[in-house]
């Protein structure tokens, strides 16, 4: 598939020739290792964890037209990002991750260098970590396209990140900067706004594909992070998930929340908004003792990741989402947690 | 949710309740063990491998209206054959499985009550296994219900059965008998023609609650089977990737054929046909050497399996699928291979 356009759909080259293109589309390294994966075209993949660690399994699904829009995405990038969000999964444990499954739902129209090339932007990521691509399923979906991941990664088991190790005194830290991801997706929503700015592209970029921080993942686990997650539903959707799992509260400073130039340039009346309760940045949002942070700040900086301290762990306050928010004008006052759910229907509960 | 009949919506009562109500309609046993598996909350299950073994990873999704028809199946049914197909490409591997992640999507309009039956029904049979279901992702399927499973088991190294090891002169077995599941959905699509019959539920349950063969596995594996897999897409669509991963070809006699009798007084015209190529059995399909056949019937008798030689492994005869079969009027002539292909359209190759 890399002789000129291929411009065959999946249903005239059938199912077995579409695995084959797939298989193609994926660099070498990704697609075997003997001594991490063998067997493909066995019923499953095999692979020997590392002696004395645990491993941890995670799995993400992106479905059309609710997770992206094919006229938002390149295919490539689609590719990236249904990988990246689960990796960052792994990342967030502080493990590394080493093998990852991909079910695919596909209605029969795609055309085969499409999903090529999808394949090939989750070669491109898979190969920067080392991350066997080990098969997986292909079934019809009549009316969207589906894509289903499964990661495995290994940690040792004593530095497993969890959601509930925060502690009263701890720092509330964030890996890069918050609502670059949401505020990429507003761009793509209202392309004829924003034509011609050059700034953007950064934002876009965060949106279709998003780094998962592995690296930083592994420094936060070395360093003693108390407790960590990645942000997938915003700020103020996911710190409720740490406090709730550690039974603490938190003070947030929103004067401290790390937000890309571009951001508050483009939205200035809504980057606040934006960086607390956007999803999708897929950065790290950890709890880590003050004493430790000098340590850990130090390792982000060797790895060229940046790390910022937002506000600190606190008792817990009260039996909703425990967050009191420093506003920008220096006033403190509870907030609403802002889960992002995916069925609720307002007024229903 | 066991007070009563719950008649809400899975978008009346949101993402977090949904998540709380289906952890609930499993077993304990299975929704958590301390010794393989914790975490559930965090990003990613988490458990440790037994040592020296090797780890197999499976993934099969269900889509609704291509792999189930909600109108033939009941939730707990469907739960149950969503977990038993990943546990069946398990043991096709001879391995032990040990965990399991589920990737629901969800339109919203799906009543939590029949959900709760669903996990019932995946809890039921994870059970019967000591499979723990470590969580998953729960994501917005506008059109139809979507149900992907991830299944891990251990098996040690130097026995893991693929399908890539078949010699000349092997047996050629299969497990309990072939033909059952898609006579069942024959029945389950003409309900009216076979209304009243007796016979019909033995099929129709084949087809909708498969059972994995994960004894047997565990058997073949120790026994030496030189190669195995699982019977998805019918007989003559899956040994041909037996014979073509281990270079071999296969004579087959249909007169060998492990039929259920119920299939044949209901389908006289069409049962030889539906044991061939009817997909879904999820029976093992095996090859053995003549000498470790003995050893291996022993100890399948002994976990109450059956399994049928029906045929032998030759050299390679042609390009194509290699498989002679021998007919019931002791006629051999060569078959078209009849993998199933989701996508392919006649004539379009």
């Amino acid at each position: 598939m890399n002789e000129g356009i291929d411009t065959r759909t999946v249903a005239e080259i059938g199912e077995f020739a579409l695995i084959d293109a797939l298989r193609d589309a994926l660099p070498a390294a990704v697609r075997q290792s003997v001594s991490v994966t063998d067997g493909i075209g066995d019923d499953a993949a095999i692979w020997t964890p590392q002696p004395g660690s645990v491993s941890v399994i995670t799995t993400d699904t992106l479905v059309e037209g609710v997770h992206f829009r094919l006229d938002w995405t390149d295919w490539r990038s689609l590719g990236f990002k249904s990988l990246a969000v689960n990796l960052s999964d792994i990342a967030a444990m502080g493990a590394v991750p080493r093998l990852a499954t991909v079910s695919l739902g596909l209605r029969g129209d795609e055309r085969v260098d499409d999903l090529g090339e999808m394949y090939a932007g989750m070669g491109e990521l898979a190969g920067a970590h080392a991350v066997v691509v080990a098969g997986g399923d292909i079934v019809r979906s009549p009316d969207r396209l589906m894509i289903s991941v499964t990661a495995i990664g290994d940690v040792p088991a004593a530095r497993v990140l969890r959601r509930s190790g925060a502690k009263p005194g701890d720092l509330v830290c964030v890996s890069g900067t918050l609502g670059a991801s949401a505020a990429g997706l507003a761009i793509l929503a209202d392309a004829e706004r924003f034509a011609g700015l050059a700034t953007t592209g950064l934002l876009t970029a965060a949106h279709l594909r998003p780094n998962p921080r592995i690296a930083l993942g592994k420094v936060l686990a070395d360093a003693g992070a108390t407790a960590a997650m990645d942000l997938s539903d915003g700020l103020l959707g996911d710190l409720p998930k740490i406090l709730h799992a550690s039974g603490v509260g938190a003070t947030i400073d929103a004067r401290l929340l790390p937000v890309a130039p571009a951001l508050r340039a483009l939205f200035p009346d809504r980057w606040l908004d934006l960086a607390l309760r956007g999803g999708e940045d897929y950065e790290l949002l950890f709890t880590v003792s003050p004493q430790a942070m000098t340590r850990l700040n130090e390792r982000a900086n060797e790895i060229g990741a940046t790390v910022t301290a937002i506000g600190t762990i606190t008792d817990r306050v009260d039996a909703d989402a425990g967050i009191a928010l420093v506003d920008l004008d220096g006033q403190a006052r509870p907030v609403d947690p802002g889960a992002y759910d995916h069925f609720h229907v307002a007024g229903a509960r």
